[in-house]
């Protein structure tokens, strides 16, 4: 089935917000067990020694549940063929189990690119928020889509 | 037991290499499974008709093992307080499943907190390296550490 989403859809100054992802504390610890197992990511008591202020989610996992709900909203059933880098990242408040995520996405810029006429470059500013409504994390980045007319081919930006 | 590695103990300009993550397929799928469910990071097929030229990590699986060579090098055993966010970062290069990772970390500079006297800012800048010499992944982030005099207490700098 041909991907229903491609860089035409994409409009400056766009703002959609979508996802509910409820964060649990047994994901928290596997993922801090697996890739970053520092004290309060993993343990109650070091979280609530730490600046956190108690267990919290690793960053890198924030990061990875904001990439799984722009899949689920946009970026699998779309011409996406990966992103080349992060322009802009922040950490701005812990993610504690029991936590909802959404996200707040708003399209900065959208532009065909110059060389490859099959492709064009999308520039967002994702918000993920917590519901008490406070944004965890904010991150802005590129990623590009096939244009539609183009018929483009799927895949990353690696090349 | 106390962490063994403190601010004092990183120098602008020291450069360290160090780990061999070796990358499995089913390890792939599963994070992609989980968090990056794009057709070419899950399947043959799609990896090869893609720009990667074949079934590849996700971008952020491979900031996940940056993550975890860092922490098995340094990060747990040190006053890590966690860090605000990233500089900059830059996917140069796909990681295949049989790859080998390791990691080569520049310290940019270190700078005590001009408004908290018991800890420092350390910039590094990171290259995530495969078993044939390629940089696959470039990061540039600051991280939080207690200074050993001060007795920092551990956790991340949200607040």
């Amino acid at each position: 089935m041909a991907p229903r989403i491609a860089f035409e859809d994409f409009v400056a100054g766009q703002v959609e917000t979508y996802g509910a992802y409820p964060v649990t504390r047994q994901e928290v610890i596997d993922y801090a067990s697996e890739f970053d197992p520092q004290p309060f990511h993993l343990d109650d008591e070091a979280g609530r020694a730490s600046l956190l202020g108690g267990l919290a989610a690793s960053g890198w996992h924030s990061c990875a549940i904001l990439m799984r709900l722009n899949c689920d909203h946009f970026i699998t059933d779309s011409t996406s063929m990966g992103g080349p880098g992060i322009d802009e990242m922040k950490w701005l408040k812990p993610v504690f189990p029991g936590d909802i995520l959404s996200v707040r996405r708003e399209i900065l810029d959208a532009r065909p690119s110059a060389s490859k006429p099959d492709r064009g470059i999308v520039r967002f500013r994702f918000e993920l928020i917590n519901q008490t409504g406070e944004v965890v994390l904010v991150q802005i980045n590129p990623i590009l889509f096939g244009r539609r007319a183009a018929g483009a081919t799927q895949g990353a930006a690696h090349v």
